[in-house]
């Protein structure tokens, strides 16, 4: 099941404004250093003039460029947990706000919410191992400020907006690889994240839909007990069956659901601090674009060097659970 | 690139109320016989009670059945051009409504608009060849009422609603396979066929977002045009790669596009119109469903059989172009 492909390039894109927790904290009455004591978010980024695709864009021109002299890219691919508008997919919009070829790539979107990325570079890897693609290029950009529940004060602290990229290419002569991917979805968990809105039930014109619809809605506890669950025996099949130990993973980077989602992984999955990198103190988490933000930013740290085994892992909507060995 | 797969089995789910183009004519004050001179579409289905998951559900079951004795499925892909509600993917909410274990399957959706299905299936057709998944349901349900603008005579009267799905498993001893495929998005044309709303951009809950951002729009004729100049090389190039000639083809299994985009494919396309097999008349164009309930269809009719050499082909927003050659 392995696919011979490579991470060529990884960009990011931030929003321009800084939320800090504090500010939150004022603005919604909470006390002093509740968001981050509850979410482990210090502060985070919320988009006022990007759009999720001029974040997508900036995002894509730096893992473009980072990328080098690579093939050029004949699919795009939309991971985002919200489109820029329904119709056309993000990916074919990023297509014409690159400027790049009519014709020369294929665009689509995919949707596994905070899974997305992740999702997203194993089908574009069986998709280049397959010889169907020689250049996929990836992204995840997020812009919730508008979907966040000022009621729900967990997920309107914890959460925050940003955008990353991926170029992904043929491993060729170098020793990167997609070694295994697991992937598994608990729907007695479907209602424990949601956005109701936005689809055919519930629809923006509908006098019936209500404003609250139009929000995401997180059940933190109860996605924690799922996760706290699931995911250990999840990742026993894991390391049962892709030929890595916990201990041969150099870095695990994990999507940064939230402070006590990130201790699991410690506590109860098998892994030393050490080897789990974080970026949620700053970042909140970013919906899809948290993966690939947190590797982008481990890379750029010099935590992620050619040759280390990471180790790609979320859970998500769904409620579903991801992991992706990678050789770097 | 071929692929040992095969269509297990197939399954339909069509909306109770039928919608003659008599009855358009009158609530949209159009002449007699207008829509069907116009669309080629002379009864469509409307989705009253029926919902996108409820027919998505209808459809999966059936397509179930039909596949008979088939490894359980692990993998499920969404393929409508929108969602049930923003998160999660409709293909969670599916698992359950089908009361599948949780924890055997893995969901996402996919969306490329009309082409979601053909993707779906070259997505699915990769995870079954790299031993990543055994058997993949994937479906498309469109529920359009409250998408169609009145304002918009050709797309409210050439729209349909409807449901498809489909069981893919690997070939094993049969002849099945997927041939070839080939993609490419013209995102010049971006703008041709688009809903701006249920999105970041144009967020329901924003008061500057308007009513008609929230249905669907399509410039008919310039669609058309773009589809004239771009499918004949697209075409010329697919039978250039695929190892097939147009004469190889006992169906072409076209999205039910409108009535001048299928005579394109005769009259500028090479095929003869023995080939090409439509249900547009009674079904109208049923967007992302449409080309799998056409072959739904077709196989239910014996005009595809075991064994036959299909072509699915669709144009879609994006601009987007698929093909996808598959033996039965």
């Amino acid at each position: 099941m392995k696919s011979r492909v490579r991470i060529a390039g990884l960009g990011t894109a931030l929003p321009a404004r800084v939320v800090a927790s504090s500010q939150i904290e004022q603005e919604l009455g909470l006390p002093d250093g509740w968001c981050e004591r509850t979410t482990g978010v210090r502060e985070r980024r919320r988009a006022i003039s990007e759009t999720t695709l001029s974040m997508a864009a900036d995002a894509a021109n730096a893992a473009i460029q980072a990328a080098g002299n690579v093939p050029s890219i004949d699919l795009i691919i939309g991971a985002s947990s919200a489109p820029q508008q329904a119709i056309p997919c993000t990916a074919a919009l990023l297509q014409r706000a690159l400027g790049l070829e009519n014709g020369r790539s294929f665009c689509l979107d995919v949707n596994a919410t905070c899974l997305s990325f992740l999702v997203a570079v194993d089908l574009a890897a069986k998709w280049i191992s397959s010889g169907a693609s020689q250049s996929a290029l990836i992204f995840s950009s997020e812009t919730t400020r508008q979907s966040l529940n000022p009621a729900e004060s967990e997920s309107f602290s914890l959460i925050g907006d940003g955008a990353a990229a991926a170029v992904l290419v043929a491993a060729g002569s170098s020793e990167s690889e997609l070694v295994y991917a697991q992937w598994a979805t608990h729907s007695s968990g479907a209602d424990l994240t949601q956005f109701l809105g936005a689809g055919t039930l519930h629809h923006p014109n509908d006098p019936a839909t209500t404003a609250e619809m139009n929000l995401f809605s997180m059940q933190g506890r109860s996605i924690f007990r799922v996760a706290a669950r699931e995911l250990p025996p999840f990742l026993d099949t894991f390391f049962g069956s892709s030929g890595w130990q916990r201990s041969d993973v150099d870095v695990v980077i994990p999507h940064q659901a939230s402070r006590i989602g990130l201790e699991l992984l410690t506590a109860r999955c098998g892994f030393r601090e050490e080897q789990v990198f974080s970026n949620l103190a700053t970042r909140g988490n970013c919906v899809a674009a948290s993966i690939p933000l947190a590797l982008s930013e481990a890379v750029a740290a010099g935590r992620v060097q050619r040759g280390d085994r990471v180790l790609l892992l979320g859970t998500g909507a769904g409620f579903s659970m991801g992991a992706l060995a990678l050789t770097y």
